[in-house]
This record gives structure tokens, C-alpha cells and sequence, in this order.
């Protein structure tokens, strides 16, 4: 096993790291920006180096910085959390380069999943459901209806050079496609000077259902069930849940095969996560892999029982599934929250400073991963989620009750937050029912 | 189920207990002493009554006055939590006269179990084996060896009216026995004036183990495994695990049956603990029951997943178990340790006082049961622990890495605590081993 794993991460995912690695009698080296000197992952690894200013360019995302400290400090392996670097292929392939191993997928595995036409080919071969559509641009608007006719109504047009909804209608029949195409081509044309156009089925109000994958070196893949994270405020994941209550056994046992073919149809290894767009009949399409760890990967934990940071240094280090599918009960129900410094009132403008007072829930099946603490200094320079509120109970009603009790619990004082935005929302009836997909929330805040 | 139910406590437990209320949607009532006012359970509860002078007997031990806080908020049950009041049947009976629902067994059951004698014969009576020796006093000499002949030896010899350990001797054969009975009545005529004897099997480096029992209004009872609680020092429990390293599944079951069997012996209700002394070859003994949830319950709460608090409030609701003992699987291993404000280096003296920061540990697994938070004020006019850390995992050796890099990231400052201490405890080779009995400290102490 490796004997000193670098970090190249920070706030609570680095954090959840350095467990995972004192739980394994593993050292850890952090890495740090200057202005994070006083953060928690600096403070509770064995080493910490400094890797330059606050701009994430100049240290979490410096590659030649992280590996230089990784070399310093003699570190054999670096993981890369989420977001930043770890889905950045080409550190990926340095970290391989200078015999450091990268505790994750190969760069190449990264590519192949990272490039979405290309994922999208791959998918198609292997039968595995994606967003139907034009292969690429249509020529004209007749291409467009005789596509339209074969994937079926409605669908939506966009400009291949689009952005920000520009170029993009929405049709529900051939006349409003013959219409919308004009419009919205003309649209395209004088706002990008290009009309190219493309069609896609148009999903309506689609689940956001995601598989956690584990896949080791040696041909074991296996899915540890879904998280439903519809919960969305442009496309930012608020709240996450497993089980899905949109989910029966039989559409898991489905979905979860698709979602392990889709690993191995590019022979993935280490934790992924394969996500679908569902509609409400029950069709699933894929919709792209993500090849890291996952913000909301506790429910999986507290529904699983398994670690899934430890899972992936056990499988960087080259280690068997020491399980097969088989194995894994998905038991109860567990909901997360993201606790964001924030002013939901002011368009949720980040509210960095300092942390006068702070108290958080704790007690039998209630977890909070976070990096902050009372007197801590929130910088303005990163993501505004401080922490997380995990909750786990027997079934999802109970889940709800605990949920309000821990949050009504969590005090954070000194800085704005998303606390009372969130108590509502799980009190939303809506959402108690289970009723609830990805334009939830827009329509949630119009109220 | 009871819309509002009053905490006659403090501290951490309180705090449980309201937790688990505001999950149940069951509105809470603290009380507090003067010098409680800013304490969590305080600010915690839906409404917090003053109920006098920190000294526990004008406060927490006043019956009168916790049932006029009952009846002044409407409450219509009172959970005693453990201590003070929680073993007093008086208060118990006080509390059905006035119809408020007493969260435990009725006084009559406290009363058989609280009376060691009487415990004893009841236990004798259904064949649950207690320490053998003789029913009350021997009349000389020859008596005890006789007795000691049957019982077995070694033998311990007791003053009736002694204490401190004066007029106490162990004798291993007939001969010590004789000389001892002689110094020991000696001793025990001068320092109390009687000698009168007694003589009991002296049990070896006993482990202390006890089963948790639930049990319903119907009949149905239940155990949910044991707790090893051998690591004590001056008889105060240290850190608790389940399942213990000295039970095999056999002899749960065994020492299972005879627990249930002893509280239904008294048509036991609601949650209690059955302890036992267990010697080296795999014998054990009935000590005592105790009537009410102790301070280690969350060890059980994570290897079986029932929440002992909610149980406790739904029997006392008249609900039925909704399980059987053919239900309850031991899953995994769980440790307590009890984090206390006091200076081991100097006997162990309580360090009350501020704490100007606070740092707990959190993560998968992990839980603390705590009532302090940055800026608390730890009085000190009450016992000296402040949290119990919890870890669970797949088996003890990894709850044991678990708890080491817990208690590592336990941040208390302002005041001493014993995390140093724990810190060594669970790094010395026995525990890892899991090689230790009730005499373990007295030994690890003195090196």
C-alpha cells in the first residue's frame, strides 16, 4: 500500500481524503494556497507545502507545483478530489509520467469520456441509450422534420454554434419545428454568424439519475445504485438523495447494467459515475461519465455501508473487489444537503468572511463533512459550499423528519448561508412526495 | 404519541433525547439549573424552564419541580435520561400519579432490581446464575470453609459492615482461609465494631459485560447483543465497545437468553441493561440491572441500527416492538470513548472551565454525542464528561484505526481532557488485542 498519498484538493473533500488515509495508516501531504494557510486540510495532514497565490491557477490547478511537491515530499500517489484537476487528463498522464500514481482512471480513460461526441459514439456501438438525434448538423429544415418524425415529439432544435439558449426552440409538431427552425436559425445567423442546426429529442422535465460505478484492474465492475440529483439551480446539484423515489428495483437492476456497461465499454477502472437524463415513462438516456469522485457520494456510503475514497486508493493500489454485485444492499434512504455560503435573497451571492460562531448537528446516523470551523476565515477566492449534511434513516419519510431536525440544528453565524433556502425546500410538499425533477427548483423559487 | 415530553437532564443526553424528539415531531421541554442557562440542551429544547440553584438537589434531583415544569408546559411524559433521577422510583410513581408518562419501567420494577438482595433472590429463583456464596452471614470459621468447599475457590471474604476494602481478604485454599476469616473479623471488629462475615466465589480478572434489553407492554423482549464495559477505573466505565472480543456467537446467545430471562423474571418494560461478570473460562454471573439507557448506548445503536432512544419513547408510548429477536443482527463493531474535562496527570481532577476552542471529528462511521460547543462554559457543579466519540466499521481491528484518527482530530482547548489518555489506551497492545478485563487501567497506569 502506498505510504504517503498528496492531496491536491482543499476544503472538505480534501479533508474526507486525509480520513480516509489515517483510517490506512497512510500519511498525507496537503497542498495549499497562501491564502488557505489557515484551512483545515492544511492543518490536519501529516505534511503541508504552500503552492503559490489564491487564484486556483496558481496552485490547485499548477500541475508542475503539485508534482514538484509530491516528489519533495517522496508521496507515491495524489488524489485529486473533484473538480480542479481531476478530470484533467493530461495531469493525469504526467502523474504516470514521473511514476506517481494518480488515484483515479487513466488519462485516457479521462479523454474518452471527457470528449462528449466522442463518449456519445462510443455509447451508441455499445447500445447504450443516449439523447436521440441528428448525428451532427441537419441540412435543412426538411432533414430536421424527417428526423423529428423518427425520434419523435417534441424536440428541440439548436444552433451548433449556440449558447445561453440562443438559437434554440422548442417544437412539439411539424408546424411549430418549420416555424421555430426559421426563427431560430435567423437567430443563430445574426448572433454568431452561423446557422448551422442540430436536433435533439427534447426531454421533458427529466430526472437527473446517476450510477456510482467501482471498477477495479482486473474486469470487476459494479454499481452501488443511484443518486437522484434533480435537485438543480443552474445545473448546480442542491440536494442529493439514494435511493431515487422515481426508481423501482426492476428500472435499477436496469439502469445499474447499462450504467456498468457503460464503464467497461471503455474498460473503466477506479469510482466513476455514470449519469442518465429520465423522463417520466421511464425511458433513460445516458448523458456523459464522470471519472472521479462525486460531491454527493456519501448517500451511496450511507446506503452501501462502503467507503468509497478508501475503495478508490484500495483499487489504485491495485487491489481485487473484494465484493461482486451481488454483494451490495442498498439499504434505507439517505438525503445531503450542500450548506453554501451564500444569500439566497441576493441571486445566492457568495458571502464569504469570517465564521464568529458555528454549531452543527451530530447524533446516530447524522453526518456533516466539512471543512470549517469556529473562528475560520472563508475565503472569497473558491466555491462557496462549506459543508455537507448527510443524513441516513430506515425509509425517506423517516430520512425527511431527520433532515429537519439536523438543519433546524445548523448554526453558522458571521456569513450568509443557504440554510433556511434548504430548510424549505425539503418542506416543500412536492418534494416530500418525491415529486420533483430538474426544473424543480426554477419553479420552486418563482413562487 | 405524546405531543410534548420533558428532559429531566442535562448534558449530552439531554440533548440525544431532544434530538430524537424533534425526529418524532414530538415538541421538547428542558429544564436547567442557573448555571445552565446557555447550555446546549437549553437552547436545543422548544421551551426551557429554570428550575433552580446549580447544586443538583435544588435542580435536577427536585421532583417537585420538574413535575410543575411538566405541568406548566403541558408536557405529558417526562424522559429521565440516566443519573439523577432515573433510577428513583419515587419520582416514577410521582409521575404516574400526576399522568404524565414516566419514559422507563414502572417504580415497582426499579424498586426489585434497585435492592441487590432482593435482585439477587428474584435472579436465584429463575436459575440465573449469580456469584455464588453464602445467603447473608456464616456463623464462624468452619461455616465459610464449607461454603468455600461447595462454591469452589478462590473465595473472597466480607465484613457485612465493611467498606474501603477493610475486612476483605481473598483466600485460594482451606489454609488461607482460616488465617485470612481470623485477620479479617480481627480487623473488621476493631474498625466497625462486628464481625460478622460473609463469603462469596472470588471471580478472577472478570470481564464486565452487559446485554441491553428492550421490552415491550406485550411480552415481547428482547436483547440486542452486549457491550464489553471492562475498561474502568475506579469502577467509572471508560470506553465501551460491541461486540466484545471475549463473546463467540455461542455464548451471545446463552448470556442473551438468561438476560431476557432475567428481566422478564420481573415482567421487565421498556430499555435496560442486564451486567454480568464473565471470568476466563466462560463462566458468568447476574451483578445487577439497571433500569434505565445508559451512557454507552450508541456501541449498540450501531451494530444494530435501532435507535434506543425512539425505542424507549415508543414503549412508553404503548407501541409494539416491530421486531423480533430472529431480527436483530450484530453487524460490524463499534467503540465508545468518553471524553472527559479532567487532568489524568493529576489524578484525574475535573478541569471545568472555558473552552475557547473546539475542533470534533466527523466523518463516515463517526459520531459525537456531545452538549459543548466554541465559547461553552463547562460548570463545575456536574460530572466531568463532555462528549462520547463513537466509530463504527466492518470489523474491530478497523474501528480501532478508525478511532485512532478520530480522537487524533478531537481539538479541545481551554480546559484538560482525557484525549491524551484514551489516545494511549486504545494504542496499548492488549486492547488492540483485545485482551483486557475490569483490572486493565489499575495495571496500564501504573507502568
Amino acid at each position: 500500500m502506498f505510504n504517503k498519498i498528496l492531496i491536491a484538493n482543499r476544503g472538505e473533500i480534501a479533508v474526507r481524503i486525509i480520513r480516509a488515509c489515517r483510517e490506512m495508516n497512510i500519511q498525507t501531504v496537503a497542498v495549499y494556497s497562501e491564502i488557505d494557510k489557515e484551512a483545515l486540510h492544511t492543518q490536519l495532514a501529516d505534511e503541508a507545502i504552500c503552492i503559490g497565490p489564491a487564484p486556483a491557477k496558481d496552485s490547485y490547478l499548477d500541475i508542475k507545483k503539485i508534482i514538484s511537491a509530491a516528489i519533495v515530499t517522496g508521496a507515491n500517489a495524489i488524489h485529486p478530489g473533484f473538480g480542479f484537476l481531476s478530470e484533467n487528463s493530461k495531469f493525469a498522464k504526467v502523474c504516470e509520467e514521473c511514476n506517481i500514481t494518480f488515484i483515479g482512471p487513466t488519462g485516457d480513460m479521462m479523454d474518452r469520456m471527457g470528449n462528449k461526441s466522442k463518449a456519445r459514439e462510443t455509447m451508441v456501438e455499445n447500445n447504450i441509450p443516449v439523447v436521440p438525434g441528428s448525428e451532427g448538423a441537419v441540412a435543412n429544415v426538411e432533414e430536421a422534420v424527417k428526423i423529428a418524425e423518427e425520434i419523435g415529439y417534441p424536440v428541440i432544435i439548436k444552433a451548433s454554434a449556440g449558447g445561453g439558449g440562443r438559437g434554440m426552440r422548442i417544437a412539439n409538431d411539424s408546424d411549430e419545428l418549420y416555424n421555430s427552425y426559421k426563427t431560430a436559425s435567423a437567430e443563430a445567423k445574426s448572433a454568431f454568424g452561423d446557422d448551422t442546426m442540430y436536433v435533439e429529442k427534447y426531454i421533458t422535465n427529466p430526472r437527473h439519475i446517476e450510477f456510482q460505478i467501482l471498477a477495479d484492474n482486473y474486469g470487476n465492475t459494479v454499481h452501488l445504485g443511484e443518486r437522484d440529483c434533480s435537485m438543480q439551480r443552474r445545473h448546480q446539484k442542491v440536494l442529493e438523495e439514494s435511493p431515487s423515489a422515481a426508481i423501482t428495483d426492476e428500472l435499477r437492476k436496469k439502469m445499474g447494467e447499462v450504467a456498468v456497461k457503460a464503464a467497461k465499454a471503455i474498460n473503466y477502472r477506479n469510482a466513476g459515475t455514470v449519469e442518465f437524463l429520465l423522463n417520466d415513462t421511464g425511458e433513460f438516456y445516458f448523458i456523459e461519465m464522470n471519472t472521479r469522485i462525486q460531491v454527493e457520494h456519501p448517500v451511496t456510503e450511507m446506503v452501501t455501508g462502503i467507503d468509497l475514497i478508501k475503495g478508490q486508493i484500495q483499487i489504485a493500489n491495485g487491489d481485487k473487489l473484494d465484493y461482486s454485485q451481488k454483494d451490495i444492499n442498498i439499504k434505507g434512504h439517505a438525503i445531503e444537503l450542500r450548506i453554501n455560503a451564500e444569500n439566497p435573497s441576493k441571486g445566492f451571492r457568495p458571502s464569504p468572511g469570517d465564521i464568529s460562531f458555528l454549531h452543527m448537528p451530530s447524533g446516530k446516523d447524522i453526518r456533516v463533512d466539512s471543512a470549517i470551523y469556529c473562528g475560520y476565515k472563508i475565503p472569497p477566492t473558491y466555491d462557496s459550499m462549506i459543508a455537507k449534511l448527510i443524513v441516513f434513516d430506515k425509509d425517506r419519510k423517516s430520512a425527511i423528519k431527520k433532515l429537519n431536525s439536523a438543519i433546524g440544528e445548523f448554526i453558522v453565524e458571521g456569513v450568509d448561508t443557504n440554510i433556511d433556502f434548504q430548510y424549505e425546500l425539503i418542506n416543500d410538499d412536492s418534494f416530500i412526495r418525491g415529486n420533483y425533477n430538474t426544473s424543480f427548483i426554477e419553479k420552486f423559487m418563482e413562487r
